[in-house]
């Protein structure tokens, strides 16, 4: 078995060779300006609507990192994409751009986790020689869908995170180059009976939590054999929330444990908790990330991006927020 | 390589071992009456709202699977399943009930054919051992998310087609028992232009066309080689197309085709063109049709069900309908 607890390992360990990242002109002030390949000055990208905007962000950081890894369309095997928007129309109308097979993922903001844990699955077992994983947000048709039109101008509460505008992907390869793969853990569904839909940091952080343990047991491993413990977009709050619930678990992470959301905007408090959204840790892995590890400032990253899956509707009918959190290892 | 084209081949043949079924009222009077194991009377199945009855349906077919095929929850590593709620809340909300990892997918109403698919990956490559792939739907909570308000009583056209209640699901094994998953056909994304929201048909038909031949061509197999070549919710105006389609292109499978959504009523007429929905094909697949391969009536069935990638918004937004469809080989 290449399984232990729930997590795979992958001992032909398949490699990131290539990764894109589009960014809108919010989250371009901030962290990942400096790495991401396009730095959008108008979030509308061109388009007549928020939702078209989005799709093509994400097509086109798929573009890129098609073409930054040296390869064209009839190399990619397949796409693995989901993103935020009813029944994923933002992955499913990119798919519609490529010549490849599509298979459609959701899993909120841990997409992007969910995608390269399934490709690297697939290109470890050779079903697949090159897969393409990528998701997006865009604050905009977000706003739209879960919350209220912008034009109605509410008031964010102190505990709401900012969607992320941006979008990102990577090519994993069966080549012998770039970041590898060497394990995913598969998270299982927590849900601590929050409901405050604008609170997603304290909702995800026990899934967090729960899939980071999980790991370290599976692994046989602690914070200190990282660089780097990535959560995808649980805020400044749920950040220490997750902090706490490791801690009382005997794990200390603080001083490995960084979270996307917290880090993507230059000024915090204007955010509240930060940035949120399935764009948010692919953008901040698909820039700065992999390039501070292809330089080697960090060697060995645990990837453990977060998704609360509710809807409107589930929220509407008083459910609480169950959420998930699936994890790679990713080493150079 | 174990693929060729875009067909992944599974030497170890991961068998589905165990199936179960869940159906509402008006679908237990048609074929799958005498095969599911519950059949409701009251499609509210106790709860007090539609969405929380096709969750329900979702999370009891998971229960029996698991149980018919002698298993307890700790021997499942792992569940594959979406839904056509937005943000696949059946799925996640399903899996909440269930302490094992959970894995969203979404292909619409080939996400029963797409979670066999991945699945069959896993437990071919030796990740998993045991893994459940299940998905549902529910007339009311669809037509209150993609249609009108149930109380409005609006006219349907000719062409629509109705959406099942009902859940199916089962369990894939590495145990040498059951119905043989021997591979599976990734499908791309296809659009013919079909803005018709109520002409699924004709949109999804394209999709099963191609991927049904992309199969054909890897395995050098055609429609003579299969007992059953089996689509999801094409209805009776859909699957005439398809069957057009591949004709056009010199592959006759009219003698094999039977599409799920055309046989699920009993009285076609009252319904249009048939059935739909996620829970269409993965009923029918999970009652009558591994109940016919269990006692050799079928031994070789080609399932292609078939996803509609739109949502009210694309929709809305004057988009046309990408659709797409995945396959999986079973034989006994």
């Amino acid at each position: 078995m290449n399984k232990k607890g729930n997590t795979v390992f992958f001992k032909n360990a398949p490699c990131v060779t290539s990764f894109a990242a589009v960014c809108g002109s919010k989250e371009s002030a901030g962290i990942i300006g400096g790495y991401a390949d396009i730095t959008l000055q108008d979030d509308m990208y061109g388009e007549s609507t928020y939702e078209k905007a989005e799709c093509k962000m994400l097509s086109t950081a798929i573009s890129i990192a098609i073409e930054k890894g040296g390869y064209t369309e009839s190399d990619i095997d397949l796409l693995l994409s989901g993103d935020l928007l009813n029944q994923i129309i933002s992955a499913s109308f990119a798919a519609r751009d490529f010549n490849f097979p599509f298979l459609g993922v959701y899993s909120a903001c841990s997409t992007m986790s969910e995608s390269m844990l399934l490709g690297a699955m697939m290109v470890n077992a050779g079903y697949v020689q090159k897969i393409v994983a990528a998701t997006g947000s865009h604050f905009a048709s977000a706003e739209r869908q879960y919350r209220y039109p912008l034009e109605l101008g509410c008031t964010r509460p102190p505990q709401s995170q900012w969607t992320v505008t941006g979008a990102g992907g990577c090519v994993i390869s069966n080549e012998k180059r770039g970041i590898k793969i060497v394990n995913g853990t598969m998270g299982k569904v927590c849900d601590y009976g929050v409901t405050d839909v604008n609170n997603m940091g304290a909702a995800m952080a026990p899934a967090a939590a729960d899939t980071i343990m999980q790991h370290f047991k599976d692994t046989d491993t602690c914070a200190d054999d990282y660089d780097l413990i990535l959560t995808g977009d649980l805020g400044a709050l749920g950040s220490r929330i997750l902090k706490d619930l490791t801690w009382e678990k005997g794990y200390d992470i603080s001083e490995k444990h960084v979270d996307c959301g917290e880090i993507i905007y230059k000024v915090i408090e204007k955010e509240f908790q930060g940035g949120s959204g399935a764009g948010c840790s692919a953008t901040v892995l698909n820039s700065y990330v992999f390039t501070k590890m292809q330089s080697g400032a960090y060697r060995r990253v645990l990837f453990a991006a977060t998704g609360a899956l509710l809807s409107t509707v589930s929220s509407g009918q008083g459910e609480s927020i169950p959420c998930i959190s699936h994890a790679v290892q990713l080493e150079v």
